[in-house]
């Protein structure tokens, strides 16, 4: 029986239609692994057939790795009040090493379950959290280093190839698999992916699946520089606006587009509350800053803040299901006047929290003097330690300086103590650095943090254009990926302005997986080109509409085409719309083919030596073929 | 008298407010140079003061490369049926080589103006057009070559330099003038730009500044891997929609956002008309595909293409005063074939009217054996070549192939000989091409093309997203920017799907501004970084219009804050809409070097032991600055 309200209900239980409308000409499919229920979603985007002067041939679908969850799978009823079926709940049941408590033990959590205020907004199926049993260690890093490939590990495997094997031995995808050699910097990218390469990887801490046993809701995925490159989008309802109901629509939106983990930067009155909603309902892995929590309970006095009110908090939000927690234990006392003379000071919330905590009490930060007992929390839930970048630049003229990597090289400790827990561990980068300092981000990067998984935001590769710094970092972001940062975190439009709104999250996310994108094109991840090679041949036939499906946002692609030439003929016109039907090249092209493919070798010699006495057979052969034009 | 109806007028008069409007807290400026006449536009962007505890203190006004010309200068009347005053008129009358002609030589320039179908939309006052005096040669080039430093060679030293040696000499610069070291790959950037320097750049054929003799109505500006890069934006009426008017606006509206050149790509029948009424209003150097008009000619058969209908289009829009000519003059017969397994083919329209041509006839392309009497026809005008990539990619597949490559080789040959005419030439660049594969091409033509200016279209990272290809793009412009690419050709989030209307033009304006000013960053172009640190000072000490007021785009920064933050209020708020009054990073960190300011080295070092004792004296001392939280 539930408390909530029924406008409420009406405005959280359903989703705009806009938000979990399949793509066009796309299916969900599922990969299945080892045991049924490992299932593995993609998106399979059909194609049309190919029609020329020598017939039709058939063009084989492409498919998309898939972060939308079961959000677009037509076969799913969602019921954000139920919450999303709990498909990993099996296997962490299997490992026999959690407990299930009897409710939360942290005292906020305890709390908020009987608060009559928040009644009325509380998800009414809460389920009591689980906790690894006494002494067992719960993480995937334990596991690894044990030998054990986890379904979680296969899963992820199975995702990462994307299909790759059943395409190459599939004669109708040979051109498609076509794809330059990579640039990848030291990196060590395999030719398939396999669970035991993912085991490894996870075993040295240079990848991290990010899967709290108290989300189990989760589809498993990798963060390291020798797979995908992963994105990641910001949600949070600030003091100043939003609310439960937009924020877990604002989450769905944003997988929707590609986002690969979702942070949740909610501050505010209901902060416990949306969490609760959002993980409930989220397929991918939620990250949070604690810290912003543990400030409220304080009354944003970073000087009363305490060790035991921000355990609580940790405590609270892991058994929630919160997947990675930001903790900005690099931001030491002695660190802290290194900024005095920055143009920007310290731009990071946590790093100023942290910053004036230390300065106020003169005290080294109580995230760096209790770290093994944070690892201790860690590893109890399968919680996974994004290192707070506090002291990063927030400006060009700050970058690279003395303070950013001072703290950089203390992540690298911690990194250090976290891997003697067996937690894992991914490390978070600026910022704003202009494009030719930012390998240098990397490469120390790499050196002091052991190849532990980077988390870049931006970096911008400019201060100048607010309103456009989703383009300004994802030019540093595609760079960066390039070099080997693991994940990149997006930026919107409104970032230094205000709140993102939903077209704003969409630009964002776009603009991100392009980056990303690009990112594994450079570095030559397996099987990243086939989806351009698929579409670039689209477009060279002018097959309009699967150049639409195979785009990232078949929807403004179509609007854009469709804002010029908006009649439906014109979705198979053999011309496009920037030139009209008389000057078209990919037309021209096509005819230049036609005709070479009549020639042999021999006329093909005898064309370079450009004899003239050849033009009046082509004229007389093919000369009709131009007449079109 | 002028036959143009009233109706056409009255569209063509006026330009829209929006595009001529004044930009906020800007004022034109002009630096005089050794002469009265040579007055070099600059922006003056002024700065509110900084207002802290320790009292005011102002901001000095910051100077910024202006791009758009008289239209936002309030001192000047636009008449667009007059056109802009012809600036360099005296500087050309002066040095005596050049002769006026009694009207077009041109036969199609002769038959138009004598032409009743078109003489309502005639431009009324067409000058008669210029030429050099019989074995004169009045290229840039040749001037420089003879070691004269020409007004125009004067005007642009000043103008890259943007105000630099003043600031310098202004102490209220210096820490605005701190600014990284770049990584400039070989350039030879002087820390400042002298005329003589200009002079030496230009003999040596590594800069250009296109100045065609009957376009004295520019502001000269260069193009060199030694200068800013500079970004070019196309417009055009295509057969499928637009108009004159809409034209003119465009350019208009191109400039105002920073376009340093235009490319009128104009096609259909009035196309001589326009191209007149945006020359006679344009203060950038405007480039057109001599190409499509002469395909126009001949009913778009290309196939009867001649040089002599090349020719005489060549002599028409010289007389009119075009800057550049795209010429695809490396696509020859033999290369042809080259592109017959691509998946794309060849995608330049002028690429591919040349192939077809060469193809049909099965001779060498007449632009290749005729180019020796193409360059007669530059030097006597002053165009400058911009040697078109005709075999250039159109998707990641066919980056860096075999024909892309041979066509380089040959415009570098072709480099070489226009340079015997002391004719000025930059080389067009690709087009899509992966991040690790970018660096390449820069490097290939910087060898091949010995250090002629290169002039990119994107590269495109990716070929997945169509609708967001000004983001692809950008992010390989800022890179090959950064490589030694002296100008970036936009693009439109339209491109591949249909024609930009005057928002699209904006954002991929912007886009390229975004990429040319991280290039300049990153190659360490003396004085870049000035407004970068202004914008900062000015975000960090949440100045916010000021913040908007140094943005690329001061009316989408600030409408975007707006959208979260509307009251007016909100401009001199001590926080930003991202995070509430609370939560503020900026305004923590202020707080922090507030405290530290007050600290001596002593007692620094005793911080950084981070003593206890300490705690209580910070307290008492400064314990109220943090009861603001």
């Amino acid at each position: 029986m539930s408390a909530i309200p029924s406008d409420f209900l009406q405005k959280t239980a359903k989703l705009s239609e806009t938000v979990i409308e399949p793509f066009p000409a796309s299916h969900k499919r599922y990969s299945v692994g080892s045991r049924p229920d490992i299932r593995v979603p993609y998106r399979e985007v059909s194609q049309t057939a190919t029609q020329n002067d020598s017939g039709i041939v058939s063009n084989p679908p492409i498919p998309v790795y898939d972060t939308s969850g079961p959000y677009t799978d037509p076969e799913v009823e969602i019921d954000l009040l139920k919450g999303l079926s709990p498909l990993r709940q099996a296997w962490i049941d299997e490992r026999g090493d959690t407990e299930q408590l009897d409710g939360p033990t942290s005292r906020f959590g305890q709390d908020r379950l009987t608060d009559e205020k928040t009644e009325n907004l509380r998800f009414s199926h809460i389920r009591p959290p689980r906790r690894a049993k006494a002494g067992a260690n719960v993480s995937q890093m334990h596991y690894a280093r044990q030998g054990i490939i986890t379904p979680e590990m296969e899963y992820v495997a199975i995702r990462e190839n994307n299909r790759l094997q059943e395409m190459r031995a599939d004669p109708r995808y040979k051109a498609l698999l076509r794809q330059h050699k990579g640039e990848s910097f030291g990196a060590s990218i395999p030719d398939e992916i396999t669970p035991e390469f993912v085991r490894d990887e996870i075993a040295r801490g240079r990848a991290i699946i990010p899967a709290n046993i108290n989300h189990p809701e989760i589809e498993p995925m990798i963060i390291g520089r020798n797979f995908r490159t992963k994105i990641n989008g910001n949600l949070g309802n600030s003091a100043v606006t939003s609310g439960i109901a937009e924020e877990v629509e604002k989450m769905v939106w944003g997988i929707r587009w590609g986002g690969d983990t979702i942070m949740d930067l909610s501050t505010g009155k209901h902060i416990h509350e949306t969490r609760e909603w959002i993980l409930r309902n989220s397929p991918v892995p939620i990250g949070t800053v604690p810290l912003y929590q543990a400030l409220e309970k304080v009354d944003g006095k970073a000087e009363d803040l305490t060790w035991e009110i921000y355990r609580d908090t940790l405590i609270e939000q892991a058994e929630q299901g919160v997947d990675y927690f930001t903790i900005h234990a690099g931001v030491r006392l002695a660190y802290v006047p290194m900024t005095a003379e920055r143009v920007t000071g310290i731009v990071s919330r946590g790093g100023s929290i942290m910053a004036k905590w230390c300065l106020a009490r003169h005290e080294e930060s109580f995230l760096y003097t209790h770290f093994n007992e944070i690892c201790e929390i860690m590893k109890a839930y399968d919680v996974s330690f994004s290192l707070g970048d506090g002291l990063r630049p927030g400006c060009l003229a700050d970058a690279n300086d003395e303070a950013q990597f001072a703290e950089l090289k203390t992540l690298g400790e911690l990194t250090q103590i976290a891997w003697k827990h067996d937690v894992q561990v991914m490390i978070e980068g600026p910022g704003h650095v202009p494009l030719h300092m930012i390998k240098e981000n990397m490469d120390k990067e790499l050196e002091d943090c052991f190849e532990a998984p980077f988390y870049t935001l931006g970096p911008l590769v400019t201060d100048i254009a607010p309103a456009y710094d989703h383009i300004t970092s994802g030019i540093g972001a595609a760079n960066i990926g390039w070099y080997g940062t693991a994940m990149l975190c997006y930026v919107t439009p409104k970032e230094h302005l205000g709140l993102p709104d939903k077209d704003d999250v969409r630009e964002g996310v776009i603009t991100y997986k392009i980056a990303a994108h690009a990112s594994d094109l450079a570095k030559g991840f397996p099987g990243t080109q086939v989806r351009d090679n698929a579409l670039s041949k689209a477009r060279f036939e002018f097959r309009w509409l699967d150049q639409y499906h195979l785009s990232l946002d078949p929807e403004r692609a179509r609007e854009y085409h469709d804002a010029t030439l908006p009649k439906e003929a014109h979705q198979v016109a053999h011309f496009c719309s920037m030139c009209g039907p008389h000057f078209c090249s990919m037309k021209i092209t096509q005819e230049v083919r036609e005709y070479a493919d009549q020639m042999g070798v021999d006329e093909e010699e005898a064309l370079k030596q450009g004899m003239k006495e050849k033009s009046i057979e082509f004229v007389e052969k093919g000369g009709e073929v131009y007449g079109r034009i």
